[in-house]
């Protein structure tokens, strides 16, 4: 039997940010009100704020005295609304009646509770499968930019995390480009992981859980879930056939040319020529001894040059990439070197840190267009 | 007869100013290429930017050291997104056959050259009517958030300006609320302003014109200007009839109850109030002892209300506005105390400044809800 009532006072601060978070890991995107709800639990623990989106699910705990113990659901993106600009320091949630009550000294807003008998209950989480730093976390999580925002291929829209003994690999693409990362993690004996989880809930999870000392990987049979700090949020894991083999392959570079460049420097540079590269955003990097010259050319844009010091290892190759996924694999590398490997004809150029780090092994590839190419990428 | 190259030396930072300033100015809305393009000229006085979009125009002076003088037109959307992240100090601009040429140290961007014949030459300026301290005309530009962003009523998406005295009255509404100020001016002897000028292009000019420490009006027959350090913009007066008379009554408001409230707190109340507001977007404002309330209340949403610290002369009333015109009334008060003074009926209540300041008197109307009415603002 739920208690069908509750009475909690709680720092308005912690709250509006628990609030706020679970709205970005859980967008409100359905018609159904409970799947656009928030479950709040009080009890003698304090206060549970949980939620689903029929795919995603997320808790998270906050420090609250609880006055009457019990549950009430409403609608987590009003409950977020009301609670961000409030600037009284503690608030008191209350049932009443069809309403959940939220008060401060001056001010009370009574938000429409949602059915409880109907609310989706999260699953709890799976069990622990390792650990991994919360710096590495959020820097492995941005693979996630390389996914593909169309639902057509779910696929392509996830990011697909598996063990591999001392590190977890990340991959995503969208088949014209891919970024992989290597976290190093502290397993649990014998634990393994295997799944397969949307990138955009990956990537919030690495902006939010990435603030963090260190997260938790959760990991059983089709299922994921990442606690940290109070939080744990999880997904089923999509159940569609990943090409490991084929990507991991892809990875291994055979470079006919290494060149190493200011990735801000190249950065703005595409972006500049970027200007130029017409309806096709083409932008052609040409390696020369001690410098890439990237350009860009159309004939309604114009034409543009720019040369940048670079340090050539192998032949005078000429490349043309797509400007923006150019400025997607130099970001991860910002403030340092990159380098880029170039193999033959239209197999990827690799993007790595010119002086690799340890702890998160970031590499992304991005595939050449086919020169004067106008049905690639449409 | 016109020199039709153009080869000039010319710091990149002043210049990538002037051409993303004069976008904004004269934002690329034509089709037509002259429209949306940007004549340089370039002489023994340095380099002169100027444009125009069928309407407005704009001028602008950057120091320069001319090789060739001469004149050549390319997109100002491409001049400006060129030149807005180049780090070189300075760069040359020389026209090299059908194009326009941007070189530095080590790029070279060449932009394809518009028709110097079919090109809209900006007129001069009409002449200077008097001056106003830049601050002040900042502060007074903001009445054009008043206007319509709506083209139907040409009326009603321009700032009116009328010279009166000491002062200049700058005027803008949509019917539902409305905007004055009266700074202070200096006019020369014998001056008048008469004019109706494109509320989007006052924003704009409040903007960057209100940077300057002073700005000088210029007005004659149905045309308008605006200069300051090395800037002219200008445009047609809107040749439409504007009810001064009755404007000019509204403003004169007879307060049945006058409120003293911060800007701010009450901003933030209404803020949170609008998530109650249902469709409509209506808030209720409740005047009572020492205190004011706002509430939001929708059959979906739910209810709230919230208690301000206020100061009350006269009658408890009640009155309902859209959330939307009571922030953009209180933002110009930001960080002040606000005076609401609410007459009967639906007349129009009056937010100004609590402690008038001098220079500028900015005075906001917004007219109230009907009770419970639904098609009122749709």
């Amino acid at each position: 039997m739920r208690a069908m009532s509750l009475d909690v006072t709680v720092g308005t601060g912690p709250l509006a940010e628990a609030a706020a978070q679970l709205l970005r890991l859980l967008p409100v995107r359905a018609h159904q009100p409970a799947l656009a709800g928030v479950l709040l639990r009080a009890d003698a623990e304090g206060l549970e704020l949980a939620a689903s989106d029929g795919e995603a699910w997320a808790r998270v705990r906050v420090n609250a005295t609880a006055h009457t113990d019990g549950e009430a659901a409403v609608s987590r993106r009003a409950l977020a609304d009301t609670l961000a600009t409030l600037d009284a320091p503690q608030l008191r949630l209350c049932t009443e009646g069809a309403r959940l009550a939220v008060r401060t000294d001056r001010a009370r807003f009574a938000l429409p509770r949602l059915d409880l008998d109907s609310f989706p209950r999260p699953p709890q989480a799976p069990a622990a499968v390792g650990v991994l730093a919360g710096a590495d976390w959020r820097a492995a999580a941005a693979v996630a930019g390389a996914a593909s925002r169309e639902d057509a291929l779910p696929l392509f829209t996830a990011v697909r995390m598996r063990s591999a003994g001392a590190v977890v690999s990340m991959l995503a693409t969208d088949r014209f480009r891919l970024a992989a990362a290597r976290p190093a993690w502290s397993p649990e004996p014998g634990a393994e992981l295997d799944v397969l989880v949307p990138a955009a809930l990956v990537a919030e999870l690495g902006r939010q859980a990435g603030r963090s000392a260190e997260v938790r990987l959760h990991a059983e049979e089709g299922r994921f879930a990442l606690s940290w700090l109070g939080w744990t949020v999880g997904t089923t894991s999509l159940a569609v056939a990943f090409p490991d083999r084929q990507l991991d392959q892809l990875l291994t570079a055979q470079a006919e040319a290494t060149v190493r460049v200011d990735a801000d420097e190249l950065a703005a540079a595409v972006g500049r020529a970027a200007h130029y590269a017409g309806p096709r955003g083409a932008v052609t990097l040409e390696l020369g001894d001690g410098e890439l010259c990237v350009r860009g050319s159309d004939p309604l844009s114009g034409e543009s040059s720019e040369t940048l010091k670079a340090d050539l290892l192998g032949d005078r190759l000429t490349r043309q990439y797509q400007a923006r996924y150019l400025l997607d694999a130099l970001r991860p590398f910002a403030g340092r070197q990159a380098r880029l490997e170039i193999q033959s004809a239209l197999r990827p150029t690799a993007f790595t840190a010119a002086s690799p780090e340890p702890g998160v092994d970031l590499r992304y590839l991005v595939v050449p267009l086919r020169p004067a190419d106008t049905t690639h990428h449409a």
